[in-house]
């Protein structure tokens, strides 16, 4: 018997997001996800989480049309449908924090959440957890980075969150001593390129002083020029873990990493498959932050970890604002991935406990344990559904606009990368 | 409910072969294969298949006392207990058709035919073909190619073989046309390596003029220098899809693909993951034979395809004597592999109908579609088993010497590589 996907549910949502700082402006005050939903029957639903920007919904819905009667089992079968529907388009973001945009980029980026939800089904189906079907357990669980942000107390206008201002080192220690109180992390990472190169020079000597134990990462999303790049990678020798995107393109990440005395990381220039052999070839990174949002779903990705071992490039896996359907992924994905060099990235902290799966995964030491129920082993919360689809409606975003929303505030503000 | 398995069976078997020739000697009476079946109660098996040389059966016995327990799910699991049995140990074979041995190829040999058995297994708990557990169907069916060597009529001292003597380039195409008519291949490689380059060069001129249409291949396993492989690369320039292996290491092949037209392929050069890196950043080889009695299993083989179609190299399947439980797990990967970019090899045709599963695979138009059963979808012909098993226990052979068996009829033969 084949059971195949009878219906296919799209829902755009949206959850509150902090005012997070980064290169290109400043998190809106509602972050957009899309719920996709692989049904078979009346009893299986197999779930996928991506983007919620406008143009790539649009897609997501066109594919959702193609892949109803798709075996779940099939996933060659679902890439040339979900193909055949995007078409060749290109729909870059506006933020350019996962780097260039192609043709090929998009479909991946579309096919992520349905291959995802069609392994969920799998999983289902054969009664095991996800990680079984993607090879087997390398490690209990994966273990996950404090993701600190540079931030204001409150969007303008409205009250303070829970997690309040960090615009200068002590406040990035605050808050990385809040995070590692409340989720245990053991490495810490600074999102970047928000202030002069000095200034974050200054957070990440605190944050060694106040948790020597700690790695550290500092992440610019390529700011700086390359010859900034290696000024501040001399000035940080021995204070990084890693040192990512300092600077855009191949090349440019080439130039800093003959200079400097860390690893160079990247999710925005070895992006996709296209990039890989000119990116390792040059030696332009050493670790690899992979992310089954663009690289096409989790067997994507594990083909992609499986390059980086055969060439010893570290791997780690990056974090756009995410749910519980993504963590729960990501943690099977991690489990199962013999060569996560890494602690990954989350942006859970920054979720405020707003989530769509009823009992979201939780940290423990820093680490998160995939369910041993079957699949993802999360579930829907309808109500919650429901209620985030409502505020999609009402928030009136439909793109993410960091540039823009940053420029309500302060006119002038321009996207230059790199800026420094 | 997670099964478990539950009684690992082991057995040596032996199967008439024909006295083919190659650049080691010549192919003995018998050849070797082990056959594992790995059973979780008493209706479910999964079978595998390998090699049957004495001491690599020796590491697969040890290896299944310890695989008594793993969940089939569980790959993860299955590699930490293979490698915990084998230990640090290396255990090249006697020929070294393909290439030097390493502790970590031994391990992988050894893995082979316990991961295939427990992927037939986990299709048989799904309820799936084992495809759909490799990511599903890129195509319908695997091309193979006809499959020529040079070859006496009949081993010293016994009846000719129904494929009789073939030791000039008539005797090659007469081979040929037969091998065609009776499989519908629509490629061919002559195994080379045996005579002289130029009367191999004679008999792939030969082969064209009969054969127009048909992409042809030779393979002399490395028996030419640089200097050697240069100048038949040039003689055949304009004939050949790819030329395989003619001289040893990837320092040696990458000399000759500065100076050769076609592509050189490989199963001797880059034949472990150590040895893709170097093999691919000096543009050594433009297509790898990948096996996955060798690379470690039918998830590995998918890792290096992954890796083929990043780095725009081009992928065939090598295939040793080998029996109809290994062509259902070539069947399977290959169609769920996108990147198959040549006809595969196989040895089948040399089987002389001998087989030691239940209705073997047909080729139809050279190619082999797998079972639509769940799992590998062949099943073992237990009274075949154990009459092939008779014949190990009393045909004497303990490990495959095509040198040694030479010697018995020219005893100043000497393997050298490169010869000519």
């Amino acid at each position: 018997m084949t059971e195949r996907v009878t219906e296919v549910v799209v829902t755009p949502i949206a959850f509150p997001d902090p005012p997070l700082l980064n290169a290109t402006g400043v998190h809106q005050p509602w972050a957009l996800r899309t719920i996709v939903e692989l049904r078979v029957g009346d009893d299986l639903v197999g779930l996928g989480e991506t983007y919620g920007d406008a143009p790539h919904l649009e897609l997501v819905r066109r594919a959702a049309e193609a892949v109803v009667g798709v075996d779940p089992f099939d996933l060659a079968d679902l890439t040339r449908r979900v193909s055949a529907a995007v078409g060749r388009v290109d729909v870059p973001d506006l933020h350019g924090l996962t780097g260039h945009s192609t043709v090929k980029k998009t479909v991946l980026r579309v096919l992520s959440p349905f291959e995802v939800a069609s392994l969920d089904l799998q999983g289902q189906l054969v009664g095991r957890p996800l990680w079984a079907l993607l090879g087997g357990r390398a490690r209990e669980s994966v273990p996950f980075s404090a993701y600190l942000f540079y931030k204001w107390a409150a969007h303008p206008g409205a009250e303070p969150d829970e997690w309040g201002e960090a615009l200068d080192p002590a406040g990035i220690v605050a808050q990385a001593r809040r995070m590692i109180d409340r989720y245990g992390f053991t490495s810490i990472k600074l999102k970047g390129g928000v202030f002069e190169p000095e200034q974050e020079i200054e957070a990440i000597r605190a944050l060694r002083a106040q948790f020597p134990d700690h790695p550290l990462r500092l992440d610019p999303n390529a700011a700086w020029s390359v010859d900034t790049s290696i000024k501040v990678a001399r000035e940080t020798d021995g204070l990084l873990e890693y040192l990512e995107d300092p600077t855009p393109t191949i090349e440019g990440m080439a130039a800093v990493a003959r200079e400097a005395s860390m690893p160079l990381a990247t999710n925005m220039c070895v992006i996709t498959f296209a990039d890989v052999k000119p990116g390792f070839e040059r030696r332009a990174v050493g670790v690899v932050l992979s992310d089954h949002h663009f690289w096409g779903g989790l067997r994507a990705s594990q083909r992609l970890a499986g390059i980086c071992a055969t060439w010893g490039v570290g791997l780690s896996m990056h974090s756009n604002s995410h749910l519980g359907i993504s963590l729960a992924a990501m943690a099977h994905l991690g489990v199962a991935t013999p060569n996560l060099t890494y602690a990954a990235d989350t942006h859970t902290p920054w979720q405020l406990g707003v989530d769509v799966v009823e009992q979201p995964l939780s940290f423990v030491d820093g680490a998160v344990t995939p369910p041993d129920a079957s699949g993802l082993g999360v579930t829907l919360d309808r109500d919650a559904l429901a209620r985030m689809h409502a505020d999609y409606l009402r928030c009136g975003i439909r793109q993410r606009d960091d540039v823009g929303y940053m420029r309500q505030f302060q006119p002038d503000y321009e996207l230059r990368r790199p800026r420094w």
